[in-house]
């Protein structure tokens, strides 16, 4: 049976998860009786949607309550604005800004891993940091067996999850650099003298940086914090003992993480590819294989490999990657609004 | 007193870490009366030393007798070859590579860790793997005051510690994407399409690669191997509980480690901070700042930044960064003979 065609508005659809947003939509055949693309509140833009070109007015409330289903991909302070109102009146909103996610009244869903958070009643309803995606999807099946206790991670991301100036100013700085590419290495090993970032703490172009949002009294970034606060939410595990170290590197697109868990009970490597293999959302590499950003860029699983004994017994390293765009926040929003279809609640 | 001036070799003076050696021992004024540069067996070639150029023919134990003190910066082979010989004939032999470095008879040294390791009979001396070198001069001092029990690492290793083919290849494949570049970033976040590597497992271009070296049964690569047992030998810890994941990143010089390191005593950031403070060969940047490729690459310390608490009172997350090419080898090397000077056994 298919269902009826909805009319849908995705809020911030000029910028880098927006156009993402529509993409999937597209893709994955969401049926879509109308779709109503908004900018993030400022200059009217255009996007493309199945072949059209769509103007994307600032939105309002009352263009807003048209729709029976909105993706909020835009900043925390136009959710904010928009979302509670809107989802009081019984419209869906599917937030992918940080703005609710660590409400308690707001479900924080992953539908492979908590989709029993979602309520009829509670129809705003938060996706998750991009850097925790992989790390959850990964977690929950492995934590359904053995018992996940602490967990570390060491993120690798992509300079396209600190949006569009970010990656403009990163490949900009890497052009500029150029002239070193072309002069190749003759002699010792070049050193680039850093252009001055301003989208970004530091220039990413060959480098790294190990700060991604501002930092606290603590000395953890808003990222780390993030990540660390939504495991929690998502894994239902209020006492996990987290610590990430989230660094930018420069790379176009795809999140990877390292990552140490321990768990209450011991576990093999082979135990673990094992529960791996057949968890949803997960595409496991086979043995002396893994997944880069250039091979997982663009597509939709979370894809894991080097599944390894940690520092003892009871733990696990993995290495993860998952595309930041998608998996880390388009993708995520529309197999959501999926299960809401398959419920029948929307 | 100024001391005598020394019949110094250098072998594999013509690849990466070679050429940084000769600049370190210029830049520290080592008391060099002739300099005798080598190649790592093929080509003759020749290299610039205080302004002159000159020939590197392929080493032979003859020519290499006549030098008092010997940096071997090739492969394995070359110094399989040449060092243990050179060594029992009284030759003091500085060497590079990986052969001797697990070797109970050959002391591992990092001057400022284990400096005691040295002794007047044993001439032929290993140098550490660069990857472990910032890890080890940070947790000496503390392990020293904490009590280390546990560490694991994730690395951002620079793609000049893979040799000058595998920097050629990266930056010839930046380049090869530059179109891409030149595009900016219209529409969705762009993915570039990765050419084929041969230096390097995987493309490094706007890529990370979570292998260095070879993986062995267990699925551990010879970079991760080499850092752990390195680790335990250099701090004397054959007990260390050590779990490390090697990644290479598209940067030219620089290797960066997310660390985690537990202890056998509660430990605070600010007692951790007051350690590293005086530590030797390490420089801490002031908390809310840390250290990147671009801001150590081509420096001699270790630098330190980001000291957190981790996932319990007994845990600290750190962030290091030290040049591979120097404190992880050459500039290394050359505080190993200057320490030889000092006891006058040189």
């Amino acid at each position: 049976m298919r269902p009826a065609e909805k009319h849908v508005g995705v809020v911030g659809a000029t910028g880098m998860v927006g156009r993402e947003l529509l993409a999937v939509l597209e893709s994955r055949r969401f049926p879509i009786a109308s779709l109503r693309p908004f900018s993030s509140g400022r200059a009217i833009s255009s996007v493309k949607f199945r072949g059209k070109s769509l103007s994307a007015p600032a939105p309002s409330l009352e263009a807003l309550s048209c729709c029976s289903l909105i993706f909020f991909a835009s900043c925390d302070e136009v959710s904010l604005e928009h979302a509670p109102a809107l989802a009081k009146r019984g419209v869906w909103c599917l937030d992918d800004s940080a703005a609710f996610r660590l409400d308690p009244a707001v479900p924080l869903v992953i539908p492979e891993v908590n989709a029993g958070a979602l309520s009829r009643d509670q129809r705003l309803i938060a996706g998750p940091n991009c850097t925790m995606t992989p790390a959850a999807v990964a977690a929950a099946p492995l934590h359904a067996r053995f018992g996940l206790e602490e967990i570390r991670i060491a993120s690798y991301q992509a300079v396209s999850g600190a949006g569009k100036a970010a990656l403009c100013e990163f490949l900009e700085h890497t052009k500029s650099l150029a002239p070193l590419l072309a002069k190749g290495v003759f002699g010792r090993a070049p050193q680039p003298k850093a252009p001055k970032a301003k989208a970004l703490p530091r220039s990413a172009a060959f480098n790294v940086i190990p700060q991604v949002g501002r930092f606290d009294e603590r000395g953890d970034s808003s990222e780390e914090r993030k990540v660390a606060a939504e495991l929690r939410k998502v894994l239902g595990l209020p006492a996990l003992k987290c610590s990430v170290t989230a660094v930018r590197v420069p790379v176009l697109r795809g999140h990877s993480l390292a990552i140490w868990m321990t768990f209450s009970k011991p576990v093999t490597p082979r135990q673990a590819r094992t529960t791996l293999q057949g968890a949803a959302g997960l595409a496991l590499h086979p043995e002396g294989d893994y997944p880069t950003p250039h091979s997982a860029g663009g597509k939709e699983p979370v894809f894991a490999g080097r599944v390894r004994q940690g520092a003892h017994e009871r733990e696990l390293a993995l290495w993860l990657v998952g595309d930041n765009l998608l998996k880390g926040a388009a993708l995520n929003a529309v197999q959501t609004a999926e299960e809401l279809l398959r419920r029948g609640w929307l």
